[in-house]
């Protein structure tokens, strides 16, 4: 699993079309036109072939951390197939990603996500302060 | 070498503060306060260890076929380190840095290059089109 980390001023998305990529890709259920978030964390992820719960749970720590450090209640979630070779069969990063967004209801953070499945533009508007980019990897 | 290559409606970028990670790193003189593009590629690449002109040159073909495929002759390249965690040393990703703006200086486009060695913020307006974000790796 790999993860983009982002301390964003902005975030904002807006749905296109249905992706039929990769193969047997069922996308979510379209919960809005758009997406948008300020003074957020933003945690573009990709479900790797072989990630579990594991890989998962570490990306939940991370998350926690990272919105300790950069302090911030904001969150948003960004389902995102562009970080790796490797990718799962989407059935599996979809039920990972469904796992991710179930484990912060109990929490206090203000969560959206971006949509899975679908092709969207991407607004970001990234602080760039030292931090504000984070690259991690859990295997 | 890993390279995240998306087609833009807008890119901008603000120096912050010279980096000093990884150890070594020697920013580059810094030519202006900001850098912006509009209707561009924006080309994120990241240098890895073992990397050698066959990458580069690899990439140099890719961006290429992007560009034709989307019809844009605006390229931003992008020095970004956040895409692996088996980064080469930065005198390494500076050269080759140096040497993909050197092929491109006989070509038609129009380029520009975000500062190496910096923390920046980042604006990034991406159009979202299937085919706009294309994650590539090089080896």
């Amino acid at each position: 699993m790999r993860a983009l980390i982002l301390h964003a001023n902005k975030f904002g998305t807006k749905v296109i079309t249905k992706s039929n990529w990769p193969k047997g890709i069922e996308p979510e259920k379209r919960k809005s036109l758009a997406e948008d978030m300020k003074n957020c964390l933003v945690v573009f992820f990709c479900v790797e072939n072989g990630d579990t719960e594991k890989q998962l749970g570490e990306l939940y720590q991370e998350i926690l951390k990272t919105a300790d450090e950069v302090k911030t209640a904001n969150l948003m979630i960004a389902p995102f197939v562009h970080l790796s070779k490797n990718i799962a069969k989407p059935n599996v990063a979809k039920e990972l990603y469904e796992k991710l967004m179930k484990k912060f209801e109990k929490t206090n953070f203000i969560i959206k996500s971006s949509h899975f499945g679908y092709h969207k533009s991407l607004l970001l508007d990234i602080k760039g302060h030292p931090g504000s980019f984070r690259y991690r990897e859990f295997y």
